[in-house]
């Protein structure tokens, strides 16, 4: 039971890659990902939408998992071929799958990591599914910006080929009254005392599988950040920031902001496109909401201004991380300077 | 970034005290159960309801936690002392709570793991609460008998003072449909070559956030395991056991096996007992249910019965895990011989 040379290197690997990898070998994720409807149907309708126009191209599925959005491409639409690339052991199991469902002559599974990859040709088609918690998390994005930058045609196509982070600041009652407010006096006790040491627990960090109620948005979401797939630079992953103002439209305890993300799919044949919009507006998804609370709730009024900004630092050294800065003011209605200012870094996760 | 010693001995350690320890430091687990309403009124109602017997009794309160039971004897009755005994370093702000509430004089925190205990004098009443998952998961158990045989004198009080195993045969229709079923053609592709992977991964370990709802019991439930705390013995722990004989109340498919478990307090000075039941007809507690689930469903009719036993295994290693062995038979009404037998034996949770 000695700890093992793997282990030891993995502690060492600002990417993670045994425990980021090793996450995709089980079918845990894999059966997450799957049986999110919203996720899986809007990959179906863009191939579904596409179909006549995916004739005859080249198509690259990065981090193809199980091969979903492959099988998709190869049952609904005539591509020449699809590159069905996975770095995680369950590529084994996806190249049966394809054996299996008799679509070897179409799908080519390829066991490898993006940075790896090698390929006959150039694609004209690359999708993938990398969005994670903030959007960013784990940054599988700058894999997939590596491989548009070496296989993918000059005027390919990105899938997505947009993406934008959302934000709202929200009232969050009972998170803080069961997180925060509990110690006052449970069962007739004071444990006031534990109080700073709850909020150093419970909210230095975002909830990522927070469910935002639409009843508890303080205002009108805003976009922060819009990203575009065809041109967005890996070195623009290091930091990303976005402004904010907010209008609050009714009376209410601001107990901190959730953000969510969308991705707009264009089609290849003419001006639409389709949206996966993980916000609160729309059906769960399992990448739920994300809920950054303030250390300590502050009462706004219909009417008050909150404005600010949000920075994305990516971590410099564990690379799958990053952290976000939040800076906030909050000025009532008819007043020009702020009556609350705050600003608070949290971690996702190191 | 070096893998520490400490890791390294942790990976030697059969009862992991580094990881056990290290878990009760933080306040989530804490927080948890103090939350739990069930389980933290009936403590309080044993101590209320023997409020008067108390007066003047030594009370030893085993893994303490926050101190929330010492604070309900302080509070309700008039011990002696109660020493509140706790090793991980939460102990470090129960101190700080019980000057901060004014129990100095009876509440003395003692920052020390049961078997290095050392007290000025017997007690009177031995109270802990060190139910797990399936009752004994973690054998904190384990440390409340040796510090009985030491601490409590001839006659004392042991709280709880017995506790037992309970058992139901049940349909699991949407486990099995989301884990199992799934894989059979999600988005009209054959993915049933998934299913024994499905089956290894989801199935091999019992569930044990299920939370199990009474239209799914096949039958009445059984009591399984009985345990006197005055009597139990330690080696007693390292193999349990109980037969089970069920009736089929009503035709459904027959997905697994339901367990839960409950304790009883004995009164001081009457007959009656103080019960907590964690099972699916009482309020749900933070111990929820566990859910043991076979390899394939069976198809069980009104009148037929389920047979068979459980034995609990102590991982001879790894002190605070176990293996649950089921054994099963299903014979119809009118039959002599059983239609389907099986065994499966499951890790918890190693
Ligand atoms: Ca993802
Ligand atoms: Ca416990």
């Amino acid at each position: 039971h000695r700890v093992s040379d793997e282990e030891d290197t993995e502690d060492d690997d600002p990417w993670q890659d045994e425990e980021y990898y090793g996450s995709y070998k089980t079918l845990k994720l894999h059966l997450e990902m799957l049986s999110d409807q919203p996720r899986t149907q809007t990959y179906r309708n863009v191939i579904l939408q596409n179909s006549a126009a995916l004739k005859g191209k080249r198509i690259l599925d990065l981090g193809c998992g199980t091969g979903i959005i492959s099988f998709f491409c190869a049952q609904m639409a005539q591509p020449e071929v699809v590159y069905a690339v996975e770095a995680s052991d369950i590529a084994e199991q996806t190249s049966r799958l394809v054996k299996e469902n008799a679509f070897s002559g179409i799908i080519k599974v390829i066991r490898q990591k993006a940075e790896d990859l090698k390929l006959p040709s150039k694609v004209d088609v690359l999708v993938s599914e990398w969005m994670g918690t903030c959007l960013v998390f784990e940054f599988m994005l700058e894999s997939v910006l590596q491989v548009r930058d070496l296989w993918l045609e000059e005027g390919g196509i990105m899938w997505p080929s947009t993406a934008s982070i959302h934000m709202v600041p929200c009232s969050a009652e009972k998170e803080y009254a069961t997180k925060v407010l509990f110690w006052d006096s449970p069962y007739g006790l004071d444990f006031r005392m534990l109080k700073p040491m709850a909020v150093q627990e419970f909210l230095s960090k975002p909830s990522p599988d927070y469910v935002l109620n639409t009843d508890d948005c303080l205002s009108e979401p805003c976009v922060l950040m819009n990203l575009n797939m065809k041109t967005l630079k890996i070195e623009e992953l290091e930091k990303m920031s976005g402004p904010f103002t907010f209008h609050v439209k009714r009376d209410g305890m601001f107990h901190g902001f959730t953000t969510w993300f969308s991705v707009e799919f264009q089609n290849i044949d003419n001006k639409e496109h389709v949206e996966l919009n993980t916000g609160p507006f729309n059906p769960l998804t399992h990448w739920k909401h994300t809920l950054f609370m303030l250390d300590e709730p502050i009462q706004t009024h219909r009417g008050d201004r909150i404005e600010g900004s949000v920075i994305f630092h990516r971590n410099p050294f564990w690379r799958r991380h990053l952290s976000v800065t939040l800076n906030w003011s909050v000025t009532e209605e008819s007043a020009t300077t702020a009556h609350s200012v705050g600003c608070k870094v949290f971690p996702i996760w190191r």
